[in-house]
């Protein structure tokens, strides 16, 4: 039904009324009194989110901007880093370094599966010269559905050489847990369209004390992404470059709304809604594609082995106006992924469970399991 | 007066009021089928605002973002490279060449006069090896209101050696005849906050066939802006990262609302709103800042004797809510600009100089000249 799509993917969001409303005003001037106040209360806003007193900048831009920011900031030609790889945005930030002449040395898991902390630990151990400037990975691994243990990687990092950790925090920033300060994050880059619920269009780069060290002695070419000026400009309450003005506007009004619920409900809500999706695709016979204790508060992919994912997606979407994500590369056709991330609540992950369990039946597929999966996300929503 | 602000400075523009319905729509997926539809769409539209067959690209970011991968894409460490440097904008453009180690000779005119093209032919013409790579230059120099001869420069460049013409077209694009393939030029950037009639956040690089030829041998490090992407991506109506999904919804309203009034009727908007602001300052006693015939077709520069530019900005802002911009750097409280750039009727023109007027008089400043600048600039607008 035309205008009643329900986006259940890990970008875009849902968005409130409240922030398409604040969307749709009329731009003000970027240099304006005016504008200048929106940047001074987002900033704080940003630090409170980012639960961090170091400096959080924002770009316009996608998250791969801010993320490259970071590394490219940071470090310089030659350098020696670490990167976690297992998925597709791992992979990526293998390249970003890769292209900017970095001396990567990967750690890879399967997809699936997450990163283990002890091979970070030995890596860092066998560094005895400190070579290693910088570990670089990502938290929630969008394009698996696995939340990788960032807390214990950053801590070895911070006790073993002297490397800064640059975290991916695209999609967790806003759905789970990530306090900076208190892991010893160097470097967390997000994007607006994940759990900011807003569009598409801003990113976020928090850089620690350490980060800004390092950012001295970085002699990669950058001028758009060159992360000082946007601190220089910041501390005047404005921006290098002319900004997505009314995507402010939007990230106000989101961040608004984040500071009401208050952190601590907000990640409940994401726990609560990751626990009852998985549990729901289990009841109803539809594995879970991460690994067991590593499903991603923001994403719950689910490897049907009973019908085509793409041909699921493409029903639930048909009949029930819900658009699920499909699997990235070589996963194509053999997950979807329910995005649970932002501006998302108890009724619209039970009308996801509940559309995928009908689909299954309209299809004939798992007859006798009608029923089961709504009932055990009911009861892991209690 | 609350919400009554009108903006007359070059960017942000006015924004009609379909564009900002469709901007506060709810997201869609970046890459459904509806949203390639509009990817689509816009490239084509793209393509026949910059009378181009070559392909042109959408980057989630600001104007310099577009103008720096035009630079990054087409160019190689030590490339010498000519540069036009007249304004703030010129100044930037040497700035990011030298960031990626490029072997920069400016060629330079005094803010308020617009850049010799004997200057960039001689300079051609004494490049017996064709080392010169790249000749990179403003067309409308936002920061002094001036429009240099681009199409003369281009060709210049075009008959001598082998260098490619990179041209910032950002505060002329929309405004006034840039048609990229009979002026032979190669890249052409551009930012929505202008011509456009749309908030900022998107930027527009249009690549000539020559400029993807000097891509292949490009060696500077890139990715977020790494123009190869763009275009593979833009071959199935797409985009290598999640672009700014809303703003495109609005960039669709916004060509849409360009192609119903045509090219020409644009032009000629523009230039008759650069003559009546022209002579409406001129018969107020207002002396113009850019040089007599090299006044851009988006802005007006004046540079008054009779009062700071910056008290004058202030009453216009607080008595009559427009807001005019004030002088960049050096030329702070010694100017101010009149945006008529984008979503600007006779009206908004007539209004301004009236509103600057009044102001003088309401200062007890001019008292002999009131009426004289409305009644030429109405002249002007026949």
């Amino acid at each position: 039904m035309k205008e009643k799509l329900t986006l259940m993917i890990p970008g875009p969001t849902p968005v409130p009324q409240t922030v398409l409303q604040a969307l749709g005003r009329h731009p003000i001037g970027h240099r304006s009194g005016e504008f200048q106040e929106i940047v001074l209360r987002t900033t704080e806003q940003l630090k409170w989110l980012h639960q961090t007193n170091s400096d959080v900048l924002t770009i316009t831009g996608s998250g791969t901007a801010a993320m490259e920011a970071g590394i490219i900031n940071t470090l310089s030609r030659g350098d020696r880093v670490l990167c976690g790889d297992n998925g597709k945005f791992g992979e990526r930030w293998v390249k970003v370094a890769k292209a900017y002449g970095l001396d990567v040395k990967v750690i890879k898991a399967n997809w699936g599966d997450p990163l283990d902390p002890e091979e970070f630990r030995k890596a860092l151990q066998e560094d005895q010269n400190n070579n290693i400037r910088a570990v670089i990975l990502t938290h929630s691994e969008t394009s698996t559905g696995v939340i990788n243990d960032l807390e214990t990687i950053s801590r070895y990092v911070q006790t073993n050489g002297t490397a800064i950790t640059i975290a991916d925090c695209v999609t967790s920033l806003g759905a789970t847990n990530v306090p900076m300060d208190q892991w010893g994050l160097d470097v967390v880059a997000s994007g607006s369209q994940k759990g900011y619920m807003m569009p598409p269009g801003l990113s976020f780069v928090a850089m620690s004390e350490r980060a800004w060290e390092a950012q001295k002695r970085s002699d990669l070419p950058k001028f758009y992404l060159d992360l000082k000026s946007y601190q220089k400009t910041v501390q005047k309450n404005s921006n290098p470059f002319t900004p997505a003005v009314n995507l402010y506007f939007a990230l106000e009004a989101a961040l608004n709304k984040m500071q009401e619920e208050g952190l601590d409900a907000i990640f409940s809500r994401h726990d609560r809604h990751k626990k009852a999706a998985q549990a729901g695709m289990k009841a109803i016979g539809l594995p879970l594609y991460a690994a067991e204790g590593f499903g991603s508060p923001a994403i719950t992919s689910v490897a049907p082995d009973i019908i085509d994912a793409e041909e699921l997606r493409k029903v639930v979407k048909e009949k029930f106006d819900i658009l699920l994500a499909g699997g990235q590369d070589h996963l194509k056709g053999k997950v979807f992924r329910i995005g649970h991330l932002g501006f998302v609540s108890d009724r619209d992950v039970l009308t996801a469970v509940a559309a995928i369990e009908s689909t299954l039946q309209l299809l004939g597929i798992n007859k006798n399991k009608t029923g089961e999966g709504l009932s055990a996300a009911t009861a892991a929503l209690q």
